[in-house]
């Protein structure tokens, strides 16, 4: 889909993370596309992403919105890579305006999207983006239903009707509990980070994707 | 995914239109994979299906389960290719049992999927597959909560968990209704073919994909 603008979600937990990294005062968070990039990047930076969900070998911070809350990042430079959520960020930049979504700055990327003409709502999924990931598209469908109460005649495509056909708020974070990716975070010992996913428009900064450098960066608004 | 079995589905129209094929009694529908192909077909046949939604030229039958339900059928070899529903069925055919599922055979087609250990839905879409298509994931809803029903173990990946939310019955019809593609149907003057789409186990016959000759058919189970 050709959109102005595109909203990416990889809610547990990539967009979540960098949404709380950057409102914590991290002067950028660069996206890249794998972790053996992350690690060949030069300079005094910190190296944040994970593996099967748990932080790489040598990487100064996982892919945690909890840890980002406490983390020393202040106008630090962040270089991240992480299975799905920065993947997804990469195939959207330079397409449009790229924002990364998250239950924690909900309305303020809604806002933000609200400004274009023609959004498209970028769910990261799982399995290096070939599978759907309920999660994600439980954010959608909130997002899509913030987007349509300020915009009363919008058109949307089959996607996002499903998607708001699902937009209630009790439910959303019900299909976020009990998506497959939710169960296994739990089960590894990540939890507290679903809970603080979870927690709407508590970090109201939206990262936007801007050409940074050779690459692509998540700045603040 | 693998699976034992596979309900595919395209609502609107082919999975429908051939329930109603079979249940008149046409002997076999031979699903192929191009209009071309079709065409070349050799032998005492009617050919089927659709381009752009209408009768191909030269061709007997549409993809309309109007017209299926009351054409002469009985005892005859059908051959059949549109954009999306033959192709889906050709790519589940070899890999499990694979079933035609539509709302007018919802309940027969659940029953037949409720023999196997692990069951796969596949939604035909749109854009010869490539895109989501609202009133087949409508219709992947209620199957997955007639399954459910009859299951209540059943485990489920986050797309049938998905589905499930959405398995009501008015909200599904209202779903198939508010689909891109029922709404370029109805513009185009097949309304009629929405109504009968959704005459829930109105034609309770599942087609079954087997072997024929050198490729594959869709015959009563």
């Amino acid at each position: 889909m050709d959109a102005e603008c595109y909203l990416v979600i990889d809610v547990l937990r990539a967009t979540t993370t960098i949404a709380v990294l950057l409102a914590r005062g991290a002067a950028e968070v660069r996206v890249v596309g794998s972790l053996a990039e992350a690690r060949q990047f030069g300079g005094d930076v910190l190296r944040a992403g994970e593996e099967r969900g748990f932080r790489p070998e040598g990487f100064d911070l996982g892919n945690s919105p909890t840890e980002a809350a406490t983390a020393a990042v202040e106008g630090r430079r962040i270089v991240m890579a992480t299975t799905n959520g920065t993947n997804a960020l990469l195939a959207a930049a330079g397409r449009g305006a790229v924002f990364a979504a998250s239950l924690v700055n909900l309305s303020a990327a809604a806002a933000a999207a609200a400004q274009y003409r023609r959004a498209a709502i970028l769910c990261a999924g799982t399995h290096r983006g070939t599978r759907f990931a309920l999660e994600d598209f439980a954010v959608a469908g909130l997002l899509t239903a913030t987007l349509a109460r300020s915009a009363p005649n919008l058109e949307l495509g089959d996607g996002a009707r499903l998607a708001l056909a699902c937009g209630r708020t009790p439910e959303a974070s019900g299909m976020v509990r009990a998506a497959a990716h939710a169960r296994y975070l739990a089960s590894v010992g990540f939890g507290a980070d679903i809970e603080a996913a979870l927690q709407l428009d508590s970090w109201p900064v939206v990262p936007h994707v801007a050409a940074s450098g050779e690459g692509w960066a998540a700045l603040r608004c």
